[in-house]
């Protein structure tokens, strides 16, 4: 009987320490050997020519969320409704990007319970095919929720609570964020936050409306720099006063990673995440005719290429240690995703949120890797290790070590595309990154010892993903 | 007939540029010339060997401010209870310090509207004899009190609007706070802000009562830096956001006053005040055996010996360009004071605010001027010049120019005194600041021409204080 | 008899502090009265609709300085020459400009003392009409100049040491400027420093030049940014070992005024000055085409328009107090001026420096104040009450002041002037600011009581200039 | 035959980015594999319970380095000497430390030329067991030595070239600075520098010793922190006006370390060092009766404990990225060491440099990971991963990595261990760390392969060590 099932020879195995050529054995679905050469496999894969990094951990999307009451970022009324993308599309969408693991989120719904909602979103993620983990959304932190059912969902393996300081039906109050930091440093679950200032975006967006200014374009003058820094300072300042590490989402501008900066240098545990979107894209890509402009709308707003500078180079500084893809996908045709208020709707009432699941990588090494703004290491720590070692999911996920899950992207780091939808391989019926050509690519995807994806063509039986439980959150 | 009602003689005149021998000639009571001599006065004050300064102006303190439910930091139910300092008794011990006008706040009462306070309290006013000018707070900003009630206060002259971001009954959300900025811009009002974050001190706040941490203390326990630097950083954000001045009142530490310096260097107008306390008391002050320790309680909290150094270091810098008394007396015996909840309150039910009127000019010049901390000139803009331009009251008050209102101060910068309740002169029954050591002393103050203090004598007919009304906010 | 030789009737006077309205009585060329009405005045001088200013202190000039071995900038061996301008045209100019005293520069020649070349330049600036006061330039810090020779000329009033970082016969070692440092602190004097690296400059020269980058433009190539800042925190660093005050001469851009804020802010007493050509003009003004360029040359090289922004910013800040005009004038036409080593010498060989006595008040005035960057008393206290109280001149000069001499500058805020090189009245064939538009003109100067200047026509007695002795550097 | 020579089994294998359980196969000298368990080793070491890490890598270090005309601070006039440490001492006092690769100084004697020192050094160095690479020092750049020798050495992989700004036979000028930038630039060399003011130093010695303060401590009086900041500052702007890399040696506190962390902000590429002394260390370690303080002098000197803090603070902020012994040790008995020039000697002339070849780690670790300053990934990175990259020996040094020399630290967290000599096994007479108490110790270390030192006891075969040529430095 052969050693390693499967073996993968005469790669550039890469990590966050640099790079080695060697073979890599697996067995069991874990990675048992990395040797010179590896001869007794029982399948080999052929990496010559390749890098073989871990597979993507993405800290950050939106899988198959339920809603009530209307998506994130409307203030509407609708009956319960389901994020288009399922954890099925999802893991094919991952699978084709490189992607391995996620952590995505559980909604709490207003006068209810979570118990209930993880229960529901236990069953939905566990039909898909990537590993997955959970943040926990606190947007109504009851006693009853704070202290009979957070100590529950913990013990599970749920170590985040993610709150949002703006957003209509979720974002919570000073009081409200207070009790959920004190509750997280009571269980040793990180907090993540959504910052932006509620108030701000409130007030400037009724008068945006009041004067007839409400196409998409008008998304990102509705929340400026200003209110991201404040919520920023704000939230790292709470956590201060109660001792709770944070993590702050998807930072958009250098003045918000600065506040993290000079956290960070007080000495607090308060680490930055960015996007994709915030490197690529601007506020001008809302400023096409019609309804087109929804495509690129998220939250916070895409900024200036200048601004893309800035956070790059908040990125080589290590203030921004995590790069997820705050992937949470509307499709532009059809009416149940960016169009669900009607094509005239205002901006406030167009769902928030691009997909980005496959897209993140390809894009960050083309963008860091290939345009040499960042090591080949430093993007493997911005796309896996540190995500997993924050999220707890170190050492099982995010290295080529012996004893981690065998999560392996091979890559191509030569190859040229120009990004289209169908590599997307999501639900969702757009990518804002069309026409975007990119240098590397992955080849292929290896989950748990299992070649999942090989040359675009996914392959793996739903039903597979394997739920993660966390450990408290590890120091970066 | 004289050409001059009074003459000051023979004194070092200082200002904001430089000092100069000269005297003084005054009409009108009105300054009408400075010459090297001047003899054809009706009358004749010897200023040998006297310093000569603008009258102080006070451009915070709070006198005879009548209170419904209680007074500022305490939750209680009481009936509507008055400041126990009157006009009548705040000039007695303004006179006594070199002080000659102040800026002090007209209350808003929830549910009400500001114009029957305004009335109520210009006649309260109208009976000392000091120069007055209102602050206008908000604690209920309707429609009704911004649109119809704030354009007609500021008619009348008042051109500030306070607000609070603890407190109780006071303070104003983020979405409250925009409101009052807005309107302020609209109608070229200063908005000056208490800046504390109100839901930390309350959470802070149960959790040391339910530790049966109820000692005065625990006032400072409550109250860190952070939860001031906080709301400094937020006021200032949405400040810019809408694009409106605003001045940081009572700053504590060198945190908050960072958030300032940072907001200035981006070239937003935002000043900063700080007061005597956060120079001269520390935390530990309030560490005194049973009630004692409430005659120091104010909010910011004193902080550390440290602390005021730093704070002398922003003053220094010209970060903080405003030093107020932020006067808010209440006696510690009888009981309608510091003991209006009882000997035993906890800290929370115990009115917060220290008396500072006649204190805080004589403190300033010793441990700044006397203590080569600062110059003389640099006193005489903290405690004059600024306040009067950044209120409005410039070129009338605050400086010794022809044209302005004669309001002086005859200052011996070499006599010694111990700081002893009776000469505070004020309704108070004691100084947080008995038995300082200071070096310069106000020896007569001129108010308007007429001498109103000589050697600690006050005399001045009730009723002869003027309303001020104010232009808008000028540059510093 | 009249009780004042001269009356200057209602003009709004301005200083430091603020403006007023007044008559100023001058008796013995000294200011007597500052009053709403004065009416016993020999003379009387209509100022109605205009500002009266104290008249301008430029203390950095320099005027009829003997070179040995030629001009500064250059490295030829010409025979004694002499600055162009004498003290009897800089006075002409300066009173057209609304300057009255300034302070220049005995020079050094190396190998000799210092106490020929002060004899020597008291006898010339004798000869002229302004007020004026030394730097002694230290070019060679012997023992016996540091030791016997500067204790005579501090006894005078000499109170300033001037060291150069860079320059071919002039720059310092660390280890002589070391000994200035020190000396200057046993005698109480400031030492003012022109902070480039010299190794920095010479290697970027010789690069260039054996590149065949000869021509004027290039000046700027050898200079960059970078080499400014160094020094600048060098001089910093010794100084701050030595613990002596420094003034920085020239700042030309934000990196090294950001060097003095730190310093500032370490509570170091060390002072920035700045001066017009780095408010107007850029390296690009040198990219002429042939000699042209030349008429741009000083050191530091101007920068970008951007970098002008930032120098407004820091002097918005503070950091910069001072704005001189480091008038250097070298003529275009004739052989003894810019063109001194041929019309087609290299950079290198050509004369640094532009004139700027006359346009410095003028220029700041009009991008300052009525632009609105600056407020006018702003501009007075950084034309006048600074350099006066830096240069130990206060109380005498910079200020409007009973007892103060009656130096004033009567300035119409609205008239427009394009600057044309006979309003200059200097010597030089040309001013860097032709055509350049202001806002605000001085049209009247008065000199110790005298009126000099009178609607540009210039009338002043040779020799009537005086000495001054200073006193020691003051804070500012 | 088996397939490994040796097998390390059962540690936890520590890297840059995590630790594994893991058994490591190694084949001629390399490792060949990392397994969850290898069988087929030819020997086997029981790692069971013990960390396994990179062999330390020690990128400063003085060893055997030959002097003319007296030790390195020293102003002497002594015959040629040797610095008491041979390659064969220093290899066994690196072994007996976890070190198992270094880099030395070959010198430069004024007045001749690198390569006949160099072929000195290579000599000398083939005689030990360590694994060693060069810096070479520049102390006389002439033209025939920049031009003509550094290509040679640099043909050999010697990449780097050390420059003293201070010291009196070794220090250049600014000038001279510049053209070793150049060269280094020219050639693809880093640039090490010694950051100290060169003629602030002279001032401040002879000052001190003219007032008769001569005793050892004084040695800390003579180089305040600000002549380090200072020099680290202007090396910086030389290097950016060069655009050359540069690598900050011993940095000893947080000002000097605040300058390279702005350089790393405005994007150079400037690294820092540090090294053990300036975190356990103080200048009071010098104020001990007689010569006893010369055992702790060092430059730059050690400071206080509040600058270790800060030093620390540094380290975790990532501006300071590798800890180096800086090992030069000169014993305090007899007459060639720290005694040399008697020991009555004014701290001029008592030699520089304190001995920590085998401290280094245990000390570090101690310090740094046992009391959970650091995490251990981090220690790994600063002692091995860092310098092995910076200065071009990955990946085949400080890494554990298929394919990088076998060269291991087999540690035990816990053992506790009290420093004295004989455990330093180096030829010096003490260790200035005489007495410390460490938590972890190394208790094996392997070169390539083979088991040098097992418990203190190193067993290695004179002459084993190679010359390790160097690639261009790396980013880190
Ligand atoms: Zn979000
Ligand atoms: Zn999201
Ligand atoms: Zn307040
Ligand atoms: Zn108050
Ligand atoms: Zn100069
Ligand atoms: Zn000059
Ligand atoms: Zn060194
Ligand atoms: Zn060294």
């Amino acid at each position: 009987m052969a050693d390693y099932d499967l073996v993968v020879r005469g790669g550039q195995v890469a990590s966050g320490f640099g790079t080695m050529r060697c073979d890599i054995g697996i067995r069991g679905g874990r990675i048992a050997a990395l040797a010179d050469r590896i001869t007794d496999g029982a399948a080999v894969l052929d990496a010559g020519g390749l890098l073989v990094l871990p597979g993507g951990v993405d800290s950050h999307c939106h899988i198959e969320e339920p809603a009530r009451g209307g998506y994130v970022g409307t203030g509407g009324d609708l009956a319960v409704t389901v994020n288009e993308e399922s954890f099925r599309t999802a893991s094919t969408s991952a699978f084709a990007g490189g992607t391995t693991s996620v952590v995505c989120f559980v909604p709490q719904w207003k006068g209810e319970g979570i118990l209930p909602r993880v229960a529901d979103y236990e069953q939905r993620a566990a039909k898909g095919m990537l590993d997955y983990s959970f943040h926990q959304i606190i947007s109504d932190p009851t006693d009853e929720v704070l202290e009979r059912e957070v100590p529950q969902i913990v013990a599970k393996g749920i170590r985040s609570l993610k709150v949002f300081l703006t957003y209509e039906p979720l974002h919570l109050s000073d009081e409200q964020f207070l009790k959920v930091l004190v509750t997280a440093r009571r269980h040793g679950c990180l907090v993540t936050v959504h910052c932006e200032n509620y108030a701000a975006i409130k007030w400037r967006t009724e008068m945006l409306l009041r004067a007839g200014m409400t196409a998409p374009k008008y998304h990102a003058w509705s929340r400026p720099i200003v209110v991201e820094r404040e919520a920023t300072h704000r939230a790292i300042a709470l956590a201060e006063l109660v001792d709770q590490p944070i993590q702050v989402f998807h930072v958009s501008c250098a003045e918000a990673a600065e506040e993290i900066a000079r956290a960070q240098h007080r000495g607090l545990k308060v680490w930055g995440e960015t996007c994709p979107q915030y490197l690529t894209l601007t506020a001008a890509d809302m400023d096409r005719p019609g309804f087109e402009g929804a495509a690129y709308m998220c939250s916070p707003s895409p900024r200036t290429v200048e601004e893309q500078g800035r956070v790059w180079e908040m990125i080589r500084r290590g203030t921004l240690d995590i790069v997820s893809s705050d992937h949470c996908g509307f499709s532009m045709g059809g009416e149940a995703g960016k169009a669900v208020s009607g094509r005239d709707a205002p901006f406030r009432d167009i769902p928030n949120g691009i997909p980005g699941l496959a897209a993140r990588l390809p894009i960050l090494f083309s963008e860091g890797v290939s345009k040499g703004r960042i090591s080949l290491e430093h993007f493997v720590r911005l796309t896996a290790t540190n995500p997993a070692r924050l999220m707890g999911l170190a050492p099982r996920k995010g290295v080529i070590a012996i004893g981690a899950d065998a999560d392996l992207a091979l890559w191509d780091p030569k190859k040229r595309v120009t990004i289209a939808n169908p590599l997307m391989q999501h639900a969702i019926d757009y990518t804002p990154y069309e026409g975007l050509e990119v240098t590397g690519w992955p080849v292929a995807t290896i989950r748990r010892g299992e070649v999942v994806m090989r040359d675009g063509v996914v392959q793996a039986e739903p039903g597979t993903g394997q739920f993660l439980p966390r450990a408290p959150y590890d120091f970066i």
